[in-house]
């Protein structure tokens, strides 16, 4: 029997909270670094040495996580349950990359082979595009494939194909280049067509709905763009949408491929959403093979020993930093420029499925929930606001993410040491020297140090390490979803913001009204929309 | 007689934490809108009407800014006086855009000419460059110019680039395209240079003291790259270093401009660092322009009355936020696509500037700093972490930004409205949804709002107002720096990690060590560097 309590109530937390908090200083002997090691899947490695977590507290987290039946709950969503409360629906994004649980169906359908037929048309597509067989209304062959959505349809897919560009050319597995729109701010869309050669440009519209304000607006400056080259719309875009949006099966595209209301915005780059623009850009082998390295990440994070799950391990620290250690942010430090935009896709991941504050049964909670996310890629990072980590008044926990080796070719010797070597020693420094800290008594050259970190390290970033990678962070937000005993799943804040834009945004359509009815929000629409709003 | 005492020792700081903290929802009432609007120049203008202050809280505010004699230390600043404490500097970045106090002389030279004589002889040199006089190696035009620069000399330059680039192609003004290589991931460099043709590429290579770890080690792979490619490396890359730094006036360049110590990285856009890069990609012209804007918005900041000066109110409200409300991040929400780098320079600006824990004199403080800082544009970010901002458990406080007009020609009807409406209705909706919030019985769609926002708001994103913006953002955080009677010029919160990434490095560099003589970095080193480090 799984019950759902809040993280206060339970009896594990209260032991928690009154343990001792040991200083990194203290902590931090070479012994634990090979001692603190958990594997993620795919080669990857949790490295948790530099976490203010010492073995009383490693075990009431342990603890904690029992009581709060945490694998519990990971197993009843992968077979099933409708663990997104407030929507009523199952949560599937982990079956869209492997079987883990015993069946599951929708309405007589295996959603499994669902998610697995999709992929299969998706491979079969890019396939016929790769080879000439699918070409533009002018009869060229298509060499670059658009991608139109926002948030989820965007962050995530960007994400994951700029972490891959550099390996797939590397390899010589780059198929075609890809770009995105998202913003409905014209100047986005304006720019990118204006580069491209629409005649073999390939367009992605993705859209659940298929009523998204910003993609919808953003397909129509596309048609009218294609239109004026006199190129035929219905064979330059595809739809990746729900089966039964107004876009699907629609003659106005070339072809449609499907997603469903179990696998939520942010979780859906291994679904169609990502599988798409993946299979196309870098082949449908990579996107199998990231998906593989996504299901060896899940299947790492059904292990009941917390000191054996990195997922679980890394959700619990987490809340430790958050709900006892009170800190309000949490910074993300790939040392790795491929990852450039992957915080930004961790920021609408964690901050839009646990920025909640009411529990699962709606009831406000007495406790922090989810923390700020941010960060950019090292080095970079070090000449821009680790000022503010290493010497800041507030403290924040960090979580570094480093490989062994590169994905291009080329580099050089200077000073005795490569570039990576560099890039590499830079992120060791940072551990010791964020944990430490150095005392000098010129207080403007004085470290405080007791920084805590975290470092997800492997020997390389390839579709299958970046599988295991998105899979961690996904399951390590689901898991203190879960401790907090929020609903992950859903996204009710985004929906006010959506209902008064449109009140601003009627009294244009309708032309005559000189109000939305709401004097306030009319005076700021009258600013920014020129004094028709 | 100016005197530097700690926010906490002042009168006014007492008063202003006794004073009743008003709710935003009453306090948001039509007529609020226009009265909190205060001109920033270029035509921008600063709106604080959701923002959480009422005519106590900011008589209070006014009050305090006097009796630190925040104008009176900006004053200070621009006439020469060592502000940097630290490094026992003047603080030169404004006399880089315009004269607006008296002459300031260094060793017998007038920094005014020193700055504008290199301005005009990167718009000559541009001039050159454009005009075919200046060439590659090989004899072709240059077309390109790439800038290798990290921190400073790589986010300010970056984030103003990308926001005029769209100007500049839709008005004829994209003399050239401007890339940049800053991490020292090679992977970063390798991908930037694959795609560049190395003949008719011009580099601008970045570095105060001429000795930047990173900057350096992406010379040396350009190098490689230009000669295996039988180019001349000295007729490809130009040297933006300081007078006396071995770039300087070295013949291994085509040319050389100067930069000095009074003029910080992060606040280097406007000198050199920014100055060539801009100059050859959008003309001398929009350069000059950019630093007009950035004068105006100068000038406004030097105004005594609080409520006419957009930078110092900007800067209260935020200690307001921080210190007496106790948030710890600030948002910045460019509804401009085109300034989707630009919170990632603010985030060096500001938390580079004042992540401190000390005062002027060293002294640890008893308060807390500068805040951290992220955002990403919207409507984008509405689909992203907007879930938390709205319904998180830690109301934070954000700065809008938007634009009556676009950068780029084209734009379509949908359901009544253009895309640019749809944008900035949006925007007009977040502020009121925000602020106001949305009760509702079932909790997970109650909105508590009280978030409180600024907005700053202008007629179109060009040089001019882009220079105002960042002139605006500089100056609010002096004051605040001010304010916090730290110093906001130095970093020395940088220096601990670059000597233990030297460590770890050196056992490479001498072959036989096994150790760095730190047995926790070692063990880190070798993790990170496969058992060589």
């Amino acid at each position: 029997m799984t019950s759902f309590i809040d993280l206060d109530r339970s009896f594990a937390w209260r032991s928690l909270i009154s343990l001792p908090r040991p200083r990194l200083a203290d902590l931090l002997v070479p012994d634990r670094i090979g001692a603190c090691e958990v594997a993620m899947g795919a080669g990857l490695s949790f490295n948790w040495s530099a976490s203010p977590v010492d073995e009383k507290i490693l075990s009431a987290l342990g603890k904690l996580a029992d009581e709060l039946q945490l694998i519990d709950k990971y197993r009843l969503l992968l077979e099933g349950e409708h663990m997104n409360t407030g929507e009523d629906r199952m949560v599937l994004h982990h079956l869209a990359r492997g079987q883990l649980g015993k069946a599951v169906s929708h309405e007589g359908r295996d959603q499994r082979g669902f998610y697995e037929g999709e992929r299969q048309k998706a491979a079969d597509f890019a396939r016929a595009v790769h080879g000439g067989r699918i070409r533009g209304s002018s009869g060229k062959a298509f060499s670059t494939v658009t991608q139109i959505g926002i948030g989820g349809s965007d962050l995530g897919p960007r994400a994951l194909y700029l972490a891959l560009e550099r390996w797939a050319r590397a390899n010589g597995k780059l198929r075609m280049e890809a770009r995105f729109i998202s913003n409905v701010d014209p100047d986005d869309a304006n720019s990118v067509l204006e580069r491209l050669d629409l005649e073999s440009s390939l367009f992605i519209l993705v859209s659940k709905s298929g009523t998204t304000q910003e993609t919808l607006a953003n397909e129509s400056l596309l048609r009218e763009r294609l239109k004026a080259k006199g190129l035929d719309p219905a064979k330059h875009i595809i739809a990746v949408t729900s089966e039964t949006s107004p876009l699907a099966g629609n003659p106005g595209y070339l072809a449609s491929f499907y997603i469903d209301d179990f696998i939520g915005g942010r979780y859906s780059s291994s679904s169609m959403v990502g599988g798409v623009v993946l299979s196309l850009s870098l082949g449908s082998e990579a996107f199998a093979d990231f998906l593989a390295g996504a299901s060896s990440g899940d299947r790492a994070a059904l292990e009941g020993d917390i000191s054996r799950n990195a997922a679980l391990l890394d959700a619990m620290i987490g809340l430790y930093d958050r709900n006892v250690l009170g800190y309000p942010c949490t910074l993300i430090l790939p040392y790795a420029e491929a990852l450039s935009r992957f915080p930004a896709h961790l920021q609408q991941l964690d901050m839009e499925s646990n920025g909640k504050r009411v529990n699962r049964r709606g009831e406000a909670l007495a406790y922090q929930t989810g923390p700020v996310v941010l960060g950019e890629p090292g080095t970079n990072g070090q000449h821009s606001f680790y000022q503010l980590l290493h010497q800041g008044t507030d403290p924040m926990p960090l979580q570094f993410i480093g490989f062994l080796e590169g994905q291009t070719a080329g580099d050089c010797l200077v000073e005795g040491s490569t570039s990576r070597q560099k890039l590499n020693a830079n992120l060791a420094a940072q551990i010791v020297a964020f944990a430490r800290g150095k005392s000098d008594p010129n207080g403007n050259k004085n470290f405080p140090g007791e920084r805590p970190s975290t470092l997800i390290h492997g020997n390389k970033l390839d579709p299958s390490t970046l599988g295991a990678l998105l899979a961690h962070y996904e399951n390590k937000v689901m898991f203190q979803g879960f401790a907090w005993n929020i609903n992950s799943f859903d996204q009710e804040g985004v929906q006010l913001g959506k209902l008064l834009a449109k009140k601003a945004l009627s009294v244009l359509a309708d032309g005559s009204a000189a109000s939305s009815g709401d004097s306030v929000l009319d005076a700021y629409a009258k600013m920014l929309l020129g004094g028709k709003g």
